[in-house]
């Protein structure tokens, strides 16, 4: 069965490494996952007094296609031993109103990496603290923690290793497994 | 000795709880702490691009007021189990270049309440993880989680539970001491 | 369908109340969860010396216990902003051999509570990140956050609450869906 | 000024990475630094009715080299994204009674390494965490996180890694300089 996927980058430059990587997963997931990428770039600062009054229409654009996403990947880098403030932002919007947020069951699959050793480690065990909130339903396992990023892509962005493609390929379909298990979940 | 310190609220919305524990501690402080507010609200999101170019102006501002500063004091509240993502957006402008951050050193004093019975627990920890890397100098005890806060103020925003009152002083005087330590460590 | 559940408490002194606690789901649980209690007092420290030796008569029943049940509940209080030492080397010694851990897809159900307004939530932030590693599988919600948890019961050990009464139902009420979910599963 | 140190390994087999990783510390550490290491192995499991009667004798002995130790360095290994139980275990019964623990003020070093390429990340920031609560005072920089630590050392059990050597001095000289800032805030 065939799933549409949100992707999203928690970095806005324009030559991140976590969107190669993202872009990547796209290329690499087959008929069963068809990933979407959405820029967060123009989702404003949270700011609950406005949420009263009505949501900023990227806000209601972005909560959109969560809603219609069947599943999303979040390919995140780790800045100051967290995840970025314009990731968190965006979340902290997509949760709003609390008691209906697309945010609720949504199956979640998190990547990242980073220039050093750590590979996104602090970054994304926190991710899976905000998802513990927001009830995503984050996949444990395999997890993709990816050493050195900027080793692994070429000046055009295309993946130069093959370990991790092939690491990438296996992540990619027990996410689609996964997804079937949570939605298979909702009617029990 | 008095010192400058740099209130940040880490929430945006008005009537903001964690704004009014700010501005109550701001008051509280006696001649040897003066606590100046900064509004976050207008910081742009992260992105490294424009780091690279050029700071924008409200970032090189707050960086300067940050710099100026003997130490900050954060309010904040818990969104989703973390601090929120516009105060983790200011702290990831002002953490750059990490060679040559204003937060490389600083006395930091966290406090923060929540409507619930966490306190802001689990944003307050996280915190202290982002400090950890940035080389922010959080004092540890006495700790400051409120539960129920919006128990402890009037509507006019003033503080009317003396418990909290009586907390919050021994806490800046705490701070008092902890920066007069952390500057002296500066000369071993 | 019935369950058979380990009950697994994380304090050892004799009137705990995490014990007591433990001990009301056991007795609120209706036919369909069969919870036994293991007490993990015999346990010894662990050291991988012995496991490459021959584990250890209690460890091999402990471990034993945990492949022949359906799930785990474990009720645990919070020492030093985290979990007891005694808990955490009961599951180290559960989790060897690595590729053989009876904790792997197990799922998992957390209780908990404290003297003050903290309810263990630093405690249980924590058993989840180690539940991420062994890939146990832990319900998210709700949640069982017991504050002033000596104020709960009755000399005797009786729950004397009716809110924590109800929230405890429903809560293994969850948890015999959730087992039945990830039992399931495996057969995607 | 010389300063003696208790050394803590967070491991108990005999053959532990982070057991040479502590000795080569001891080994390098010059005049200033006189490190004694403390075997943990013969700590029972903590139970709080026991301490009300009395601690046992290993129990009241590590106190004893605890509170009579300029600091402690700590060495541990990462097990399921944590740190050991043993190792949680030990300071559990260190941490006791809350209001006259030798940890409260004691400054702290924290080294360890693993197999892998997390280094024990996620294990080193836990232990911040029960440094909060307890008032251990934890060095924040620089860090020792080794990789690939089985590669580090021959089968002697020596470093044969000349730039974690200089690491480790360089950590090791912080923490002199560490102690003597703690000991003179305590005069503040």
């Amino acid at each position: 069965m065939a799933y549409t996927i949100l992707g999203i980058a928690g970095s806005l430059r324009k030559g991140s490494y976590n969107k190669m990587l993202l872009n990547t997963a796209k290329k690499l997931a087959g008929e069963e996952l068809n990933i979407k990428i959405y820029d967060i770039s123009s989702i404003p600062l949270y700011n609950s007094d406005e949420e009263k009054e009505n949501f900023p229409d990227s806000v209601k654009e972005f909560k959109e296609k969560i809603s219609e996403s069947d599943g999303l990947i979040i390919s995140t880098p780790e800045y100051n031993y967290s995840i970025p403030g314009v990731l968190k932002n965006a979340i902290d919007w997509a949760s709003r109103p609390a008691d209906n947020s697309p945010l609720n069951g949504k199956p979640l699959a998190i990547i990242g990496g980073s220039a050093g050793m750590s590979g996104t480690i602090r970054s994304q065990l926190h991710l899976r603290q905000v998802a513990l909130f927001t009830n995503m339903m984050d996949m444990k396992k395999p997890e993709v923690l990816v050493t050195k990023i900027q080793e692994k892509f070429d000046s055009d962005g295309n993946l130069i290793d093959e370990n991790l493609r092939d690491h990438l390929k296996k992540f990619l379909n027990s996410f689609e497994k996964w997804i079937t298990f949570i939605k298979g979940s909702r009617q029990i």
